[in-house]
């Protein structure tokens, strides 16, 4: 079942070696049947190198597995909070990749600063806040995910124009329309930190970009009147 | 028409991913034929591993497609600006290279710290001025052109001698006689950029090279006194 | 003899230059058996594409050779103390890599500052005291083990929780069951050092991750209720 | 004529780019006849992928060409005046590596904070002082190596034993009893500088190990009582 998209999760997971995202089995993809109902996710600690297409999980909205050898990613139960909460988006991929957990375990956003970050996102990359003791032992990664939901409310972003987040003293989550545009976000995010933590150092102050020169960037890209690229 | 140039621009441009100036498709360069009074430059948002020598799109300086069945890089207005006020150049490119837009985003000149900075670019490379409001909403990209004019212009910088600039909040553009020799400045502007952020953080004080050395280093290799290499 | 556990020792050792853990000969895996109470090393200063199998060095507890004709790795005598104090472990791997060393050099302990930590080290990596003169000039090797071994008493650290440390401007040593997890300890010890400077200079202030996190990650990977990947 | 020499400083030249150490032709090796009193060096700005063994060129010790068609590098004078001064080396390195270049343009001597440097640096590895506007605009390379043989004589370091000294706003220069051993030592100063960069961000206070611990590292690599590797 879901051939084609376990092959898409399959492909989109072999990119986070590809683009250094990933140490060891630090990572994995998930894609998103949404007529069905079901989520298709990496089996949890298996070796980037021995993965195969038809080792990739299906389970539904209550984490069951539908179909799969295997046990899924550890973090499965916060894949599904994000896709009940986010009913755009059809792939989420989360990392630790370095430059992302660095402004995580130090507690920081991701500050909108140069136009490689509002060409992708709208505004701050947000950090969540700590989680508590009694969200850790209990339904941990499903927690997770509340958490990541509870910070897009409080701040009122909008996880389409923001696809991505940093879960405080972990890593980054992103999202998008599929499962290589997670890793494309993914990627975004991890350079736009290394960048950002760089311009940081060199000067504090006044690190935000202009809220036109972003609104260009973001808007030129995205949405009707996007004019970069070939059109579609 | 155009063959050799559009080969020389579709060249330089593989060069961007070979020395990691670029992810994505973030990045673009163009050459230009003076005597025609044409550009050749990338079209947008084409992936560098699928583009092809004849992809490459002819443009006027009126911006108006010449040839070419794709549209231009959305940053065509900002060359064409450049090629008009600059006429020595033959070439352009611009890149979102991290240490570069790092010193970008962070509104900092880069410093003539060394002889490595010496050797290409004869004093600091200078960070434009913030963008205003009117500026990004209307004619952006040309408007980009001009506040890059205008920091040469106001500080007196010969664009001969200082072959790049770092567009605030954005990144940098370089130039050269050649398309290849603009990306060799963009190699250098990167590296450069790398080294004097790490002594920056080591020793603020007193960054910048004496006048002696820098004379020394930049005129040993340009102009009509230089004797480093085989001779031409 | 022991030509199975030389195998694994040898494959071991490769992975060092595999993870870029190392420059020319700067560091050693060992392995051992308990059973015999022998220890196989790498020898001493031999380039890594140049070992060979069988070129590894049986010593006992004594550090006498008891098979092979190269001398064994400088820091054999470090080794038998860490095997000595430490009977559960199986493997130990020596490098300077550089961000291991960076702290070292600092004189700081990694602290755990998030998740990608707190699934391998159950708690901060130490760094040893500044060794003492007559420390050095006497039986300087064993010494440093030694050190290793005080630290781990004085602070209650359980070795096979923080299967690492840091010996103060040296570098880090780590072990594991065998010599293959040794160097898995080893390559994320490297990388949470890199992270955790990058967080410490964005915010120096609450770097620590709660306790609570720390127990979830730990515990999730480890012990009788793990329940990360596909069981055992 | 000096067949053997030329590969060697040919395959030493070839060093450079495998080990990261140079962009371009920013370096380059010198090897010493001294009997003849002749030495062999790259030629002046020739790209590493195009140079073949004999194109090197053989100069005398008044920089007089005496075998090759190309020019020879333009740092020939300062490699000249440290084979002089330094009578035991037998081979030169010249780069512009960016750690090393970093402390080079922040005017600052590279520490002994941990054994790494110990190992190979019997100390600091000094800054020069800058250069005087008359030392540059005469006989400038000459000068420069002046300069590095001023600060060994002022600060008593014996070349032997730190074989390796930064240009202030320049950058390294290394030497050894070989070409290929000052290529090594080049590699060393380079991870060296990046490693104590960061232990100088994390703890700039009590940065120097200790006199035993240096004394040491360096004795049981170097001199009658070594013990490092397999003897000679």
């Amino acid at each position: 079942m879901l051939t084609e998209l376990k092959e898409k999760v399959y492909q989109a997971n072999l990119l986070l070696p590809e683009y250094n995202l990933i140490t060891f089995t630090w990572g994995n993809v998930s894609g998103i049947d949404r007529e069905e109902g079901l989520i298709v996710i990496k089996p949890s600690g298996v070796e980037y190198d021995e993965l195969t297409s038809d080792q990739m999980v299906v389970v539904n909205f209550d984490g069951e597995i539908v179909e799969g050898n295997l046990n899924p990613s550890s973090d499965t139960a916060t894949h599904i909070e994000l896709y009940k909460a986010f009913p755009d988006i059809g792939g989420i991929v989360h990392t630790h990749s370095p430059w992302a957990v660095s402004f995580a375990q130090a507690g920081l956003d991701i500050p909108a600063a140069g136009t490689t970050h509002g060409d992708y996102f709208y505004g701050s990359i947000p950090v969540t806040r700590e989680m508590k003791k009694d969200e850790i032992q209990v339904d941990y990664e499903k927690q997770t995910g509340s958490v990541i939901i509870e910070t897009f409310n409080k701040k009122d972003i909008n996880p389409n124009q923001v696809p991505g987040v940093l879960v405080n003293d972990h890593g980054p989550f992103t999202w998008g329309d599929s499962p290589a545009e997670a890793v494309h976000n993914s990627v975004v995010l991890e350079q736009v930190a290394e960048m950002t933590y760089h311009s940081l150092q060199l000067n504090a102050e006044n690190i935000q970009m202009s809220q036109s020169l972003l609104d260009k960037h973001y808007l030129r890209k995205h949405g009707k009147d996007a004019y970069y690229g070939q059109g579609k």
